[in-house]
């Protein structure tokens, strides 16, 4: 199962190819898509729209995860986030994909096994898991990764529970 | 010149076509575009987009107006209109038709002469600008007919500038 965990933002969304074969994660690709902040923000977005579009035609996942919003203090970042995100779970949706949300406390928890892990914990743990694939960079990446990693266990733990119930 | 007037929302976003001839504006059409709070996310935003692409492109205008955000005390809501806007800024932005965006104060000023009128004043003024033909419904509907008036106003505006600085 091949899943797609993406970190939106406006000026850097991360982006992480995810793949499990028999219990085994293996990451077959990651980056992010930046945006030119001299650019307006409609061609800025439609940038996004296209690079998500792109990617999910030529890597065809079974499935999406995201980090939920979360409540921001700085709320112009916030609306500029949620912009980015909206386009994001747009084209999800309009490639008929399902998309799962986690919060960033379920994230931490799923791949640290602590929900208050810091940013540098995460980060071991995401390389750890998936190897040294991971790409050095920026954090959008990583939490990209962290997510995939995330969604990939939840379905695992599904999986498991569905299988227990059906004995 | 055939201006869209939007006004954002997750569940309903109002739509007005403002257009004018020789000085005169003219309601061609309102309403607005609701999507369901039972249906998923992914897909309320894909109603979003795949109805201001049909828009877009049977009514044909030459340009788009939107309110700018403004500051929330709620942030979830913020934080959904936002996610709905940022879908509608990417359909105008993918029909490359030009946006243009209006505080909250200069949409009120530009309508009723006042920055600080209240909904009840803009109300009364849209159906005095455009006549009856604006529906009676909800307030999206009205302002998105406000928004559409305030770029008529300032493109006339900016024409007139122009036009005295050729002279």
């Amino acid at each position: 199962m091949l899943v797609l965990g993406v970190d939106p933002g406006l000026a850097t969304t991360g982006w992480a190819l995810v793949d499990q074969e028999r219990g085994k994660l293996r990451l077959l690709g990651a980056g992010c898509w930046r945006t030119p902040a001299e650019a307006d923000h409609g061609t800025r977005l439609l940038q996004l729209w296209e690079a998500i579009g792109g990617m999910l035609q030529s890597s065809g996942p079974s499935s999406v995860a995201m980090e939920r919003l979360f409540f921001s203090r700085n709320t112009s970042t916030a609306m500029a986030v949620s912009q980015a995100r909206g386009v994001l779970v747009c084209a999800v949706a309009k490639a008929r994909l399902p998309l799962h949300e986690y919060t960033p406390a379920e994230v931490k928890q799923s791949v640290t096994g602590s929900g208050s892990a810091g940013k540098l914990q995460v980060a071991r743990m995401v390389r750890m898991i998936l190897g040294a694939a991971v790409p050095v960079g920026p954090d959008d990446v990583t939490d990209a990764c962290a997510v995939g990693i995330c969604h990939q266990h939840a379905s695992g733990l599904r999986g498991a529970v569905v299988g227990a119930s059906r004995r």
